[in-house]
C-alpha cells in the first residue's frame, strides 16, 4: 500500500519536482523516497516556513541528526580500518574528518548550494553554509532511506573519495609536493596553469589545473593560488592514486 | 555457508560460552551472532591480551564506537520525539542522557560488571567502569548484529526505562516528591524502608525500598540514603508511570 501510494505521489510530481527528484538522485546514487525531507534539508530559516504543525521547517534540526549519523559511520569505519589505532586516535581521526573544513568542502563540491531556498542571498551566508546544508542532507537521507544507505552514501561520497588516513596522521602535508616528486620520478611533464574563472561571486576566487602529459588531471577553485594549486594537486592525487600506490610498491 | 559455519561453532560452544551466551542473550533480547565481540567488550586491559594479529584485545576501542552508535541513536529519538526542540535543545538533551553519570547506572543496572575479565579486582575500578563497558558492549552489538538491532537495543534498555524527556528538561527535580505528591492525593498508603545489603563491597551502600499499599514498587540502591530514596522513587515513578499519567488527564 505504501509503495502504492509513493507511486501515485511519483507519477503526480510536479515538473520542478522532477528536477529535483532526478538531480537528487543523481547525487544520492540512488533514488529518494520523500523529497519532503531533502526539501528540507535546503530550506534556510530566513524562509519562516512552519511545516503542518505549525513547527519550524528549515535544516537547523537536521544539521544536529546528520551530524551524529556522520559520526557513527566516521567512527565505524575507522574502528575497522586502523585495527591498531586506540580510543584517542581514533577520536581525533574522526574530528579531522568531520571537521569544518571539510564538511564545507563536501557541501561544496557536491554544489548542494544550487538546491537552497531562502530569502537572504546565499553568497552572503559565508563558508559555512556548504558544510550545514551537507550535514543536513545527510540527515534528511537517514530520515528518508535509514542507516543502511545513509552509510551507503558517506562511504561513496566521504570515505572514498576523500578520507585519506597517511594524510590525516599528518604523513602527507603537501599533495602539491607529493604529485611534483612523483612526476619527476617518473618523468612526466606537469604544469599548474591557471584558467579562466566565470564565478560570479563577490569574491575573488583563481582557477588551476593540473595538467600531466598533456592531460588535465585535477581542478581547483580557491581564494588563493596556492590554495587552488593544493585543490588541484590534492584531486589529482585521488585520481592518480591507484598508479601512485603501485609505483610505491 | 557463513550461517552453517556459525551453526557449527555454536553447536560447538564451550560449556562456559554457553552460559555466557544465554546470559548475553537475555540482556540483549536476542541471540547474538558471535560470541568473540562480547567477550571483547568485557576484557579489560590489565589482561594484556591480544588477538589473532596481535592487535590489544580489550574494550577501549569499543567504547569509542558504542558512544557514537548510542549518540546517533538518541539523536534519532530526540529529533523524532520532541519535533519543537531546536539545535541547541536537541544537543544539550543528548548530553543529558548520554551523561557519564547516566551510562555508569545504565551498566551498573545490566550488572554487566559480572562479565569482565582483568588482571585487577574490577572493585578497584571505580563507578566509570560501569559506563564504559556499557558503551562497550553497544559498540560489540553494532559489530555483531547491525545497527537496527544497535538501535533496538537501545531503545529497550536505554530509552524506554530512564528516558524522560520532562525529567532530563527540569520540570520534574525530584522523583521523591512526585511520588509523595501523588500517593497523598490519590489516598495511598506509602514508606521508604531501609533493608538489609548484602554487598560485599568495601563502600558502604544504603538500599532502600519504597512500599505503597503494602507493595514494594520500586527499589534503590546507594551511597547515600537519601540517593537510594531518590532512586526507588524513579523507579517507582517509571513503574507507576501510566497509572500517574492517566490521573493527571
Amino acid at each position: 500500500m505504501r509503495r502504492f501510494l509513493q507511486k501515485i505521489s511519483r507519477n503526480s510530481r510536479t515538473p520542478e519536482d522532477g528536477i529535483f527528484f532526478d538531480k537528487i538522485s543523481k547525487i544520492l546514487g540512488f533514488k529518494p523516497n520523500d523529497l519532503h525531507f531533502y526539501k528540507k534539508a535546503f530550506t534556510h530559516r530566513s524562509t519562516n516556513k512552519v511545516d503542518e504543525n505549525g513547527n519550524p521547517f528549515n535544516y537547523e534540526r537536521l544539521e544536529f541528526l546528520g551530524d551524529a549519523m556522520l559520526g557513527s559511520v566516521i567512527a565505524a569505519h575507522l574502528y575497522n580500518e586502523v585495527p591498531t589505532g586506540d580510543e584517542g586516535y581514533l577520536t581525533k581521526m574522526r574530528s579531522k574528518i568531520v571537521s569544518r573544513e571539510h564538511l564545507n568542502e563536501l557541501g561544496r563540491d557536491l554544489n548542494l548550494i544550487q538546491f537552497i531556498e531562502s530569502k537572504v542571498n546565499p553568497q552572503h551566508f559565508g563558508e559555512n553554509v556548504h558544510g550545514n546544508i551537507f550535514e543536513a542532507f545527510i540527515g534528511a537521507i537517514y530520515l528518508d532511506k535509514g542507516f543502511v544507505f545513509c552509510e551507503k552514501f558517506i562511504q561513496n561520497k566521504v570515505i572514498e573519495p576523500y578520507v585519506d588516513i597517511p594524510r590525516l596522521e599528518g604523513k602527507v602535508i603537501s599533495y602539491k609536493s607529493l604529485i611534483i616528486e612523483w612526476c619527476q620520478k617518473e618523468k612526466k611533464q606537469f604544469a599548474f596553469e591557471v584558467f579562466d574563472d566565470t564565478g560570479k561571486e563577490e569574491q575573488k576566487f583563481f582557477a588551476v589545473r593540473l595538467i600531466i602529459d598533456k592531460k588535465t588531471i585535477g581542478k581547483g577553485r580557491e581564494t588563493s593560488k596556492k590554495k587552488a594549486e593544493e585543490k588541484a594537486a590534492k584531486r589529482a592525487y585521488f585520481a592518480l592514486q591507484d598508479q601512485m600506490d603501485n609505483k610505491k610498491k
